[in-house]
C-alpha cells in the first residue's frame, strides 16, 4: 500500500464519556507523531465542524495540555447528535464534505463515538469511494451503554461502571445506618441494555450493594417489583433497588413514560425521573421512607474515579485507528477482543463499519436471573477485569486539573 | 487530677459522613491503647444503643478491620436522630443511661454527631454531675452542614465539599459538549448553612464550574433568578447553577415547598427535588433543554474522593477526645482553630458543650457577593485548604474496600 499524504480530521460524536478524549488523545499524538499525516484537525461539535469548516489545528497545542486529555471527561473538541441524511436521498452534507476535505487535503477521518457516529463514518466512506477521493476513514468506538456491536466492550463503559459501583457500596452504607425503615431506588442510565444497570451487581458483589437490579433486556412488572421490593423490606427493614432508566413493560412501554391509570393512580413522570416515580408508588405501597437517587450525568463523566484499564484501552483504540490508517486500512472500526481465563488481556482489532452500525448489543438473557431481577455471576466476570486500576489523574489545588485547550482555527 | 478507671461508650448520631468512622476510629483505637480504659463499647445507632444495652465490645473486632473505619463512609456502629428530653419534665431516659453507664461501669462517654448530639451530650454531662456519678463526656463534631459553632469548621465538610466541587466541574464539562443550547441546576445539601452549596464555586474557581450559586443566607427571588439564568443563558448559551436545598423566600418559606401561585403556575415540588422543579421552571421560561440534578446522598458518603486533611482532622478530633477525657477534661467538645495565613495549621482546642449545642453557624453575608449568586474569595480561601490531599482508600478488585465488622455485643 502506498503512503497517502494529507491531513486528518478527528471528530467526536454523541454522548461524552469519561475517556472519550484518552481516545482523542490516542489519535491526535499518534497523528502528530507520523510523518505522512501533514495536518491534524479537531473538528468542533464532531461533523457539524466539518460542515461548518470549524476546524481547530491542533499541532498549534501546548502537548502537556494535551495529554492531559487523558484525564478530562466528556468531548474536549466539542460533539454533536446530527445524523447525516441517505445520500442517495439528499448528498447536500456529503458534498459539503467532500468540499472541506478537499480543501485541507484531509485523507484521514477519525470519528469517535456509538452507533450512530459509525453509522456516519460508514456513509462518509462509502460516498468518498463512490466519488473517488481517497480517504481513509475510521471510527473509534465510545459508548458507556455498552451496546456496539463487533467489539468485547466499548471505551467509557468501564468507568461508567466503576462510578456506579464505588457510588452504590457509599450509597447502600449510607442507607443503612439508622435502625428504621428505608428504601432506596436509583436509576442509572442505558435505555435499552442494561449493562450499566447490571454494574450496580458489582457493588453487591464486593459486599455493599443493591438487594435488586433491574435491566430493560427483560419486561418490568410493576406488581412483582413492589413484591419483590416489600418481601425484601418486611424482611431486613432495608431495600436497595438499582434500576435502567430503559426498564419497560411488556407492551413496550418505558415505565418512566407510563401514564396514570384508573388502578394504580400513579405515573407522575412529568418531574424528576424515574427514580422519584418508583420512589413515590413504593412509599404509597409500603408506607416506607424511601428516596429515589438518579445518578444522572455524574455516572458518565466521572473522571475522578475512571478505570485505568478503560483509559489505556481508549487511548490505544485511538492510536490503532491511526496506525492502521497510515498503513492503509480504511472502512473499520477498533474493537476489543477479549480474554478473562488465565488473566484478562485485550487484543486490538478491526471490523467492518457496516457490521458495527445500527446494532445494538443486549445483555445476554443468561447473564441475568430467572427472576429478572439480578445478574449472574458471568455477568461480574465480564466487568469486573475492565474497571481496574486507578486513574491517577493530575490534580491542582486538590480538583481535577482538566485540559484547557486553545482551539486555534485552522487556515 | 486522679486516674479514672472504666468503660468508655463511643457512639454515632445523626446524619452520616465520608469521615464520621475515622473519628470513631480515632476515639476506638486510643481508647483501646489507653490503660484505665478496661472496655471500649460501640452503641448501635447511638443513644438508642446505651438505652437498649446494645453494645459492641470493640475489642473483640480485628484490628486491621478496624483501621478501615478510616475510610469507610456513613456511620458503621449504626445512627440516630434520636432527642432527648428536658431531663427536668421527664427523665426516664436518663435513668436508664445511669443504670447501663453502671451496668458496665462507664466512666467515659464520647459522642460523635452535629448539633443535637452535642446537645444529647451536655444533657447527659449534667444529669450524670447531677446524680454524683463520675462520667466524663465529650462531643466530636461531625456533620458536613459545616454549622457548628465554636469550631473553624467540622470533620465531613471538607470531604462533602470535595465530592462536591470535583462533580460540579465533571458535570460542567459534560454540559457544555453540544454547540446547542444547555441549563444545568445542581441541588446541594444544606437547609439552613450554604458552606456546602458554596463549595461548588470551587469549581469554577477552578475554571470549570457554576455560573451562579444560591446560598440559603440569603433570600431567593425566583424572578431575580429566573433573569439572573436568562442573562447568562442568552449570552453564552449555557448556563450552570447550584443551589442550596434550602433557598427559601424573603418569608422565610421553603423554595422546594412552595406551592404553585395564581401567577405562574409552578410549583409542583411533590415529586423530586427542588433541582426538577426549577428546572421545570426555567424551561418553561427560557424553553432552553434544562437538566435538574440532585446531589442527594452521594455527597455526603463520596469517600472515594475524600479529602485527606479531612480524614485526618477527624481521626484526630476523636483520638483529642479520649486523651482529654482520660486527662480529666469533660463537658467539651473538640473544636479546629485554624489558621491559614503563611500555610494552613489547624489546631485542636476544647470548647464548652453548652456554647456549640443548638446554634447554627451560617455563611458571613460579606463572604456572599451583593447580588446574592456567588462567593467571594475569602469563602474559597476558607474552604481550598480543607480539601487537600487525597485519600488514597485500599481497594479491593478496584472497589473500596469497607470494614466489616463483627459486632460483637458487650456481656
Amino acid at each position: 500500500m502506498s503512503e497517502l499524504k494529507g491531513a486528518c480530521i478527528i471528530g467526536q460524536s454523541g454522548g461524552p464519556t469519561a475517556v472519550i478524549n484518552a481516545s482523542a488523545l490516542g489519535v491526535i499524538r499518534t497523528a502528530l507523531d507520523t510523518d505522512c499525516i501533514t495536518q491534524v484537525l479537531g473538528a468542533a461539535n464532531g461533523i457539524k465542524g466539518v460542515l461548518d469548516d470549524k476546524l481547530y489545528d491542533m499541532g498549534k497545542e501546548d502537548p502537556a495540555e494535551l495529554d492531559l486529555l487523558k484525564y478530562t471527561p466528556s468531548s474536549a473538541l466539542g460533539s454533536c447528535r446530527y445524523k447525516l441524511s441517505d445520500p442517495d436521498v439528499d448528498d447536500t452534507d456529503y458534498k459539503r464534505i467532500l468540499e472541506i476535505f478537499q480543501k485541507h487535503n484531509v485523507r484521514y477521518f477519525f470519528y469517535n463515538g456509538g452507533n450512530d457516529s459509525m453509522d456516519t463514518c460508514n456513509k462518509i466512506s462509502k460516498y468518498m469511494q463512490k466519488m473517488g477521493y481517497e480517504c481513509r476513514v475510521m471510527g473509534v468506538p465510545k459508548t458507556i451503554d455498552n451496546d456496539l456491536n463487533g467489539t468485547d466492550h466499548c471505551p467509557g463503559f468501564a468507568s461508567a461502571a466503576k462510578f456506579i459501583a464505588t457510588s452504590c457500596m457509599e450509597v447502600h452504607r449510607d442507607a443503612h445506618v439508622y435502625d428504621t425503615g428505608m428504601i432506596t431506588i436509583i436509576e442509572i442510565m442505558g435505555r435499552h441494555a442494561g449493562w450499566l444497570a447490571g454494574s450496580a451487581a458489582l457493588a453487591t458483589w464486593a459486599g455493599f450493594g443493591p438487594d435488586l437490579v433491574y435491566l430493560p433486556e427483560t419486561d418490568f412488572d410493576m406488581d412483582k417489583f413492589l413484591a419483590d421490593v416489600k418481601a425484601i423490606y418486611d424482611k431486613t427493614g432495608k431495600c436497595m433497588v438499582a434500576v435502567s432508566e430503559g426498564i419497560h413493560y411488556a407492551d413496550g412501554t418505558f415505565v418512566s413514560e407510563a401514564k396514570a391509570s384508573a388502578t394504580d393512580g400513579f405515573g407522575h413522570a412529568q418531574l424528576g425521573g424515574l427514580a422519584a416515580m418508583l420512589a413515590d408508588i413504593v412509599k404509597k405501597e409500603t408506607g416506607a421512607k424511601v428516596r429515589g437517587i438518579e445518578l444522572s450525568l455524574l455516572q458518565r463523566c466521572g473522571s475522578h474515579v475512571a478505570s485505568k484499564t478503560d483509559i489505556d484501552e481508549a487511548f490505544m483504540a485511538g492510536k490503532t485507528a491511526v496506525e492502521a490508517a497510515v498503513s492503509g486500512v480504511t472502512d473499520k472500526m477498533v474493537a476489543f477482543q477479549c480474554t478473562r481465563e488465565g488473566g484478562y488481556k485485550c487484543e486490538y482489532v478491526l471490523e467492518p463499519l457496516d457490521i458495527v452500525a445500527n446494532i445494538e448489543k443486549k445483555v445476554p438473557r443468561e447473564w441475568i436471573n430467572a427472576a429478572g431481577n439480578g445478574v449472574e455471576q458471568p455477568f461480574i466476570d465480564y466487568v469486573l477485569p475492565l474497571i481496574q486500576g486507578e486513574a491517577n489523574a493530575p490534580k491542582e489545588h486538590a480538583l481535577p486539573r482538566f485540559a484547557k485547550l486553545k482551539k486555534v482555527l485552522a487556515e
